[in-house]
């Protein structure tokens, strides 16, 4: 039996190793697009590629090239996604454009997006000239449109004053869930896994990402600074179109409905009105709902894993279960 | 014979209409991405796909795809490169940020860098599973890594008192020349162009793009504003290192040189104060020198094509040639 965190450290530590090596003129920029991958991260997404790949007998170093690319993808979405929300903190460290300026952390980004690709292709075009290594690649740059597209809606939701939850699906699928299926998805594409394997294993990944952005919608609100690394309350703060607000304005009436309306957004209230509206929500069975609704989003991944039984290396298999888990248990 | 200018409107009007089909959600961030493609554009880099794919016997879908791939991924690079340098104008109109706000930018940029990326590998993916396909796609994908570095070093030369022509070289071939040089390889490798004929070619397209950027710093200056859609003496104004200041700084003298360092990076000065820098250049007989360096490697690129005489069709290595002069003689 593989243990999770021990698979898990073992994933990380080949990321962080393939990372770390990554050189390139003027070294202040690649300085400044590894700040906060430096700064740690779970490091999920290559986790998956691997689970994934191992379980389908992909070769280890086509995994390695693509789970770095997956990894990098996910710094630069960081990066950008900082600048536009105008976030001081990631990781408990300072974001890039607040230690580099604006410029210097738009152009990480756009780095960290071009080694993402340069990186797998460069492995392909080396050592797996095949059609499933084109596959992986496309993948890879299906997710970067997709999620850019979930982030303009993200932006464009906290302006609106009605969102349904069907929008806020499609928002959090295209801005996060995508990249999940894509990482699930290229380390099935790299083994052997077949078209009807590969629906499986991204329905897998959709349904796991999609509980994975309601924890954070959760954590987002009740997650505590010292574990997320970010400010509590801020979604409330920022007024983020999250499950639990999109819920809560949904159901609430008269005061608490007022409330709700007056805080959202606010940037400079007293701690104490945000945290009277985490409390209105809680009371209103919101979190209770949201919580339920990741934990069904897990057994749907589940079930995708069921009919995968037979198919691949049983061990990997199980590891991609445990990882259904920590999703809706983690606590950053 | 072909002629030059009907090829260029040729393949412009493919690219307009592959580049006018491309829809997503949300249509708003679709129009930011576009509102500079649709500005204007020499659409010189798919024109040299083109050119160098047909010399090379390409198929005509697999040079559709990557022509609009190095085109988008050429209209990201504008889109944020004027959000770090702040500019206002571009090809005549607003720049994106003055249009849509930053965050909108930021994202319409990454957005196209996604489709420039995401067009050509499902081109692959479904038409062209070989090895060619996946060293055109890497090549674009080095170049994305090359360019970003390009660009910090513009940017870190703007602060920087003395600057080398060696490194501005360096500089101008990662921001500039990279994207051209790829995009002649593109074609090539598209087609049946053999090792020696690939690094013919991107020789080419490396002496093309830095005699391109060296006439881009003489139109930086000595341009006119309703021809290149930008302000004029915009360069001086903005203290950029080009090939025209650093060799002022270089011979300047005395009063020269201090005029010169008086009046570079000054943002609000009298027009006057920087057409008298502009006159001082050309007295010193740095735009002179500027413009026969431009013809230097205009030489060396008819040089490289003279080498693939007799390895490809004629005609569109005769339009290579013909795309070479055009780049010295350009104003705008």
């Amino acid at each position: 039996m593989v243990d999770l965190n021990a698979f898990i450290a073992e994933v990380a530590s080949k990321i962080n190793n393939s990372v770390t090596g990554i050189k390139g003129t003027p070294q202040e920029l690649y300085e400044a697009s590894l700040h906060i991958f430096r700064a740690g991260g779970k490091r999920l997404r290559p986790a998956l590629v691997y689970a994934s790949g191992r379980a389908f007998g992909a070769d280890e170093d086509a995994l390695l090239a693509f789970a770095t690319g997956v990894e990098l993808f996910h710094n630069f979405t960081l990066i950008h996604d900082d600048i536009m929300d105008n976030d001081d903190y990631r990781r408990g460290v300072p974001t890039v454009h607040k230690v580099y300026g604006i410029p210097t952390a738009i152009l990480s980004g756009d780095l960290l997006f071009s080694l993402a690709l340069h990186i797998p292709l460069s492995y392909c075009s080396t050592k797996m000239k095949s059609s499933r290594c084109i596959d992986a690649s496309r993948k890879l740059a299906w997710a970067s449109v997709t999620v850019a597209e979930g982030q303009a809606l993200d932006m464009m939701f906290e302006s609106m004053k009605e969102v349904s939850e069907e929008q806020y699906f499609e928002m959090i699928y295209k801005k996060t869930a995508a990249l999940i299926e894509a990482s699930v998805y290229i380390g099935g594409v790299l083994g052997k896994a077949e078209e009807s394997e590969l629906k499986l294993l991204s329905s897998y990944g959709k349904n796991l990402g999609l509980a994975f952005q309601i924890v954070d919608d959760i954590l987002g609100i009740y997650g505590k600074e010292e574990e997320t690394g970010k400010p509590v309350y801020s979604d409330i703060r920022e007024g983020k179109k999250t499950l639990l607000i999109i819920k809560a304005l949904n159901i609430a009436t008269g005061e608490d409905k007022e409330l709700i309306e007056d805080v959202l957004g606010k940037k400079n209230l007293e701690k104490e009105k945000y945290s009277e509206v985490a409390d209105l929500i809680e009371k209103l069975g919101v979190l209770q709902y949201a919580k339920s609704k990741a934990e069904g989003f897990v057994a749907d991944a589940l079930e995708d894993l069921k009919n995968l039984e037979g198919k691949c290396d049983t061990e990997y298999l199980t590891l991609l279960k445990d990882m259904a888990y920590v999703v809706v248990k983690r606590r950053k």
